[in-house]
């Protein structure tokens, strides 16, 4: 499902707020190299020097629309100048957060116009699109209470229930509309080895790797 | 021409490397604060915390996209925080450039999709649209050699003379386009002298300010 010409295979994390998508890409990237396979793993915003500044400037409080094209930049340097090319090299790539995390929080969540982002983000990734998207859907009020006492991290971080129950929405909108296995949810309420064991189960049968278990 | 709601007026410099916009756009600010006008001079990309990150960031070398979307976020910060309450305050706005820019040098220039560009445009203005913009037309081979012995500038000053062409027949095809009294071409080979008076001119005229000249 990626673009013509790449041969590896690109696998997305999607979720709300303390949903673990980090810990479980660097886990199952892990898993990844320890069966043979060439892994990069990247996150969004950031994994280019450009994509860097875009998660500074983000540390601020910016108008709709400036958030959004901070991401968006961010993701046309990642793609452009990491993915595509660990693709073409045959690489599997786990991306933490890409296209849907902007249909998610800046189209549900902050309102902004969604055939409008889809246009940008259809810019912003040259029209790649993932084999797989891993959605880990959690309440917003445990996923908050998760990340209760973290400081830092990108303005949307600091929202309300209200706010990250419409991002859950967004999402959920996303994996109604996706086509046919391009999207798997996985209930983040588990335990991590649970939510683990079903993402790698797909990752391998995505892969042809024998899992054995 | 402003957005409803707006009191002020809003008056947009464009042209190409070396016009004499940023130059120009000052001493009209200088003019009309003698005659009394309360005048908020700003530049593009900058004017705001944001924005001012986005100009450092341009200064590398970006993908043409995230270049693109590097200009929309500093526009969208510069718009919501500067521009738009200015003209609410009843202020003059003389702006260095704005969206014609990304369609010149992002459109034509690069060869991004202009439709695409024109909808990240109106998301990033809500709409605001210049009352009048100055286009100061200059063959950029005359542009670039006033600006030859300056260093740093946007990636986009860094271009050669079929780039510089290019952008300059995207702002021909913009003027050909404009509605009736939007946009004032100026031949910039003229003496600065006889530019400003030109610009002035349309100006006082817009501003109901008698000239006497």
């Amino acid at each position: 499902m990626t673009s013509e010409g790449s041969e590896g295979h690109f696998i997305v994390f999607e979720g709300g707020e303390g949903a673990g998508k980090s810990l479980l890409a660097t886990r199952l990237a892990r898993r990844l190299e320890a069966a043979g396979l060439h892994t990069i793993e990247v996150r969004e915003p950031g994994g280019t020097p450009a994509g860097e500044q875009a998660r500074e400037l983000l540390g601020q409080s910016l108008t709709p629309w400036a958030e959004a094209f901070a991401f968006l930049l961010a993701r046309s340097e990642l793609v452009s100048r990491v993915i595509k090319p660990a693709l073409e090299g045959g690489a599997t790539v786990l991306c933490d957060r890409f296209r849907a995390s902007t249909v998610a929080y800046q189209g549900y969540g902050r309102g902004l116009d969604l055939k409008r982002l889809a246009e940008a983000n259809a810019s912003a990734t040259q029209g790649l699109t993932p084999d797989l998207t891993i959605y880990l859907d959690l309440p917003p009020e445990v996923g908050l209470q998760r990340k209760q006492g973290e400081r830092g991290g990108p303005a949307t971080g600091r929202e309300g229930l209200a706010f990250h129950e419409r991002v859950r929405e967004g999402y959920r909108q996303q994996l109604a509309q996706a086509p046919e296995g391009t999207w798997l949810e996985i209930d983040a309420t588990q335990a991590p080895e649970a939510v683990e064991a079903a993402a790698w189960e797909a990752i391998a049968q995505l892969l042809g790797i024998a899992t054995g278990e």
